[in-house]
């Protein structure tokens, strides 16, 4: 038997059952992802498998550094097929961790290769891929159609002019590909030199020229309605933790005037500056009925040889442990306190603080809206076998599990789709788990279920 | 089959064995529950299953709110019917959740209906425990004897006059129910509205001013003796967190002096008095051989929207991340230095820190008194197969199971008993997990194991 | 059948053959352990159980107090054999603790006893294993060629002068015998007495004055010097955590001018202090081709009237929640900026940590070094199944499981060395699931893998 075979993660006949009748044949909704459009735009086709694969894969890198390999992928030192050993050398060497499944599960689906990949097997497998790459199938719009995707939400800054979302309204795409409202720059207020080099962006492309708070606020509600208009959904954050505390306006305009002038903020000013910010954006991101995204948790750029020579996004990021939850009750308890909570997606980077998460959503809601606090699906290091299952278990004991929004790549690569895949079938296996073990009732509605997670909750929760 | 059928739960032959030959048949001591005193005094009878099951009900109140139905079940805008009806049609949502479970289980063991809650099912269901809950049978006596209730420890501010325990002493209800001195006001002088208004009534009932520590401390002290003459055999706090520090008796009464007299306090003094008061405290309970119950880690009326209208106790409260062990160091090292520690329980919501607080119990012993200090049974959000399983796994691996004091409902329902059954089929389905996988001698002395978790070890342990 | 079977936790056919075929018959190598270098010099041998077994193994301690048994083992008050008793006695009350399957494992591989211990049994077992240890099969050489360990790696402190590690050198002991260097005193400066005791007994050690920080630097060096020509491999920290901030040289020259002067130092300074020296000696490590071992999350002597009688290490500390992650990237990173980062051994108190440890070892590499820092096994309270499996899951998930160095028994014992077997055990378990569940392939290279983590990888990461 093959490696990836039919019943792959599916331990049980019910599981089996759960997973080819009802979670197979769904469409994806990947709402969050971090594709280029330009690719998109373009239906770009790929000369070989270092580029749609290896290239921008952050996981794969930190991979082959664990392994001992020489960093010459990212430099470029190395040639994409000499990268693309180094990647085969490490891959036995990989086993119980997800890079070892979701490899041999996008050669399987993308070319159909069910050989396992080391250093002996690569030359086949460069070729096959790379001749297979070659035909329209494999094209990103040839990869959408197989993989029945409906919809991509891409993350965007507010200052793009999102070109490539607009070529694609009347596009022959097979998905719809949503803009995503990523705000980081416009409140990480604290990197003085960052902030107002994106702000001054922000002010050229608005046309406004952001002295003060009140113009700021201008020009982002003017972006607001621009990726609006293109069809957004969502906004999107990126933050270690939520703010400790929340500035008045007044106060925010102070430290918003101090900072546009160079001044040093303290990081207390800084901090209740971003609460300020968050709160504010929340309350227009409800009167736009869109849905806020919160990734919270991680401590970026540990190594700090490597940000030197390389800057962000390098694979030298990893977890943190610090406190999430009073951030995070202060912030959307206030947007309560004004009824101004949007939709809202948290997304959780520790392990450690499921259950507290989980029941962080628990506290807010609204008639006619399922879950409309959400915990989000198992985020980076979490989107494996353990974290998700860890995810789908805090969920499903403290909120509604069959109210979730289920699964999405957050992936830069085009061959990610079949983590959807991954997924539905890790769902299905514990559904089947606990059908076969009396913890649910054989009669129980699981289509409705699994159908809900799968596709149907996000197409109505971001009202597709 | 039936859903909640003879081995629910009992996924091996020696788990089904262990379940029916020794846990099953004994009776509950349920020393930690919020049921109302008043109920009990009055052997009351309940006219709807709204009214015992779903009115106060704050897990259920969550359900329904997360599956998006109108929060009218509080505010009392819908009939009992209806609100019974939008529970029912939450149940099917609720697959994997506790709430699932505990449903059908009560219904199954009050009114031994087998049919899965929805709205369909919902007429019939209504009609049949409304008429059962006419009988004798399910009044609170008639449940009490039922499910073999030996004894109850409810919670009790120490201003109450505990006149219903008092009628409950000669009265025929076949469980003894002892008040529980709960002193959380006493202690929470950060909030100085409430913690003055407390202290006057508190005045009130010793006929001791109050206007310093001393006469503070003397009312306390003649509360804690009214209490003792009444049974109370255990304290109980609630608290975010221990305390940061202790404060000296000259920093106490100088705290409590500028608070009597409404100055405000800096958050290191309120935290310090209170501090002081725990120790303070704790010294009087080991003097009376009471058990010290502290319940750590929630963050409360988190929605600020519902607290503003509801109050607190309105089911938006949840998980915090907050450091706990300095805090709980300090203080139970502050008592054992002297000497003055009682018999404690604690009991944990996060559940990350279910292995830091399992060796904090570890840290503390008397001889004579086997684990003087516990880690108390999986508690609220906690109470559930995956969070009482990680419970009890930390306290196997780095305690004494074999000691335990075992479960207790801390519900405000008379219909929680059959939690105590749940509790009992998890922990004879994990040792008979052990026992067929060899990690448990097969001829090890299981019962004396398990009739001390579900009966015993907790009558020895409250000397009962 | 006995307990301790040949198949003891290896639940499936799968893990009995991976077992029986690769783990089993590996030699030991113990990198890190807390064994006295003199027992080992004398190839001592052991008058009675209690010697070999009870004196000094605080996890013994800390069950039979939890179990009421009164305190005296450690005052030396109870005759070995009564101490001895009163652990027979806490036995059958520690089912599930790992405890139970290592003194059962004990006494099977060391004097192959079946029996189980307890009050009964006791004599009997009593008089077999100390008719046993009077042979010369059982001395400290006769255990170490027994379990084929190869190098054991002691515990010392910079002063010692290491006379029996001498001694070793060239005697007949089986196993190499090695020091580790463990300056803990010498960055404690926040307890003044004990930092400028200890700085004392340097000066004298090194015969540098050590009155300023360059000369306490010099007689540093000179004692890493000393350390490495007796084949030192290895330093060791036990920090409750890393530091939040790191002094400048300058900074920390004045901090030791104060402390040595006997000033009172801030907890800024003690802090930055701290971080200066673990910078400090990280960059010498790195010069000596070192490993660094960083033990983090302990909080101690929590049992103030224990600390106050007996002092330290009487098994009254355990876990810690306080956040780890901050500061453990900032020293990390701090020796990445500047080039020095040496081999680093991460080992975590804290299981709800694991995932953040996991991931902080995917940020510093180095060609050629595979897992450069490595996630160590789980330690202390986490050295048992569910502590062990969390930790090899964790490190699966986030690292490559295949360079993993594997098992050590960090214990004070010569009883210890069956927790090799039991590692090994359980990791066959695991594998064995793997791969009857379809995880791994069938055709995996799992000799590789096994002996790699048992034995191969801790070889080659310390140079052997």
């Amino acid at each position: 038997m093959t490696f990836i075979h039919e019943d792959f993660l599916l331990e049980s006949d019910t599981a089996q059952d759960l997973y080819h009748s009802y979670a197979a044949s769904q469409p994806i909704i990947d709402y969050h992802c971090h594709l280029n459009p330009a690719d998109l735009a373009a239906n770009r086709r790929f000369n070989c498998l270092y580029d749609i694969w290896l290239a921008g894969d952050h996981y794969k890198w930190r991979a082959m550094r664990l392994n001992g390999e020489a960093d010459t992928y990212r430099t470029g030192e190395a040639k994409p097929y000499d990268q693309f050993l180094a990647y085969a050398r490490t891959v036995p060497y990989s086993l119980r961790n997800p890079l070892y499944h979701w490899t041999h599960l996008e050669l399987k689906r993308y070319f159909n290769i069910d050989t396992l990949l080391n250093e002996k097997t690569a030359p086949a497998i460069w070729e096959e891929a790379n001749e297979a790459l070659a035909d329209d199938a494999l094209s990103t719009w040839g990869i959408l159609e197989k993989f029945k995707v409906e919809m991509i939400g891409t993350t965007d800054d507010p200052t793009e002019d999102l070109q490539h979302h607009k070529q694609l309204e009347h596009s022959g795409c097979p998905a719809r590909v949503l803009p995503t409202f990523r705000p980081d720059r416009a409140v990480a207020i604290e990197n003085s030199t960052s902030w107002n080099e994106w702000t001054d962006e922000l002010a050229t492309v608005s046309g406004l020229d952001c002295s003060n708070l009140e113009q700021f606020q201008c020009a982002l509600t003017q972006r607001i309605e621009y990726f609006n208009a293109r069809g957004c959904v969502a906004s999107d954050h990126g933050l270690p933790a939520c703010p400790q505390s929340i500035a008045s306006t007044t106060e925010a305009a102070a430290t918003f005037g101090k900072a546009r002038c160079g001044q040093a903020l303290s990081n207390q000013q800084a901090d209740a500056f971003m609460g300020y910010m968050l709160c504010w954006l929340g309350e227009r991101y409800t009167e736009k009925e869109w849905v806020m995204q919160l990734h919270l948790g991680a401590i970026r750029n540990v190594n700090q040889a490597v940000f030197k020579h390389d800057g962000s996004d390098a694979g030298c990021d990893s977890i943190d442990d610090r406190d999430q939850i009073k951030g995070l009750a202060l912030m959307l308890g206030e947007l309560s306190a004004r009824d101004k909570l949007p939709k809202t997606i948290l997304y959780n980077l520790d392990p450690a603080k499921n259950y507290a998460f989980a029941t962080m959503c628990g506290n807010f809601f609204e008639a006619g809206v399922p879950s409309k606090v959400q915990f989000g699906s198992g985020w980076w290091f979490l989107d494996q076998l353990e974290g998700m299952t860890q995810q789908l278990n805090a969920l499903s004991n403290l909120g509604l599990l069959a109210r979730f929004i289920g699964m999405l790549t957050d992936s830069r690569s085009f061959m990610s789709y079949p983590r959807h895949e991954y997924f539905r079938r890790l769902l299905c296996n514990l559904l089947g788990q606990d059908i076969e073990s009396g913890r649910i009732p054989a009669d129980a509605p699981m289509q409705n279920l699994i159908n809900g997670i799968c596709h149907h909750n996000a197409k109505a929760y971001f009202k597709l």
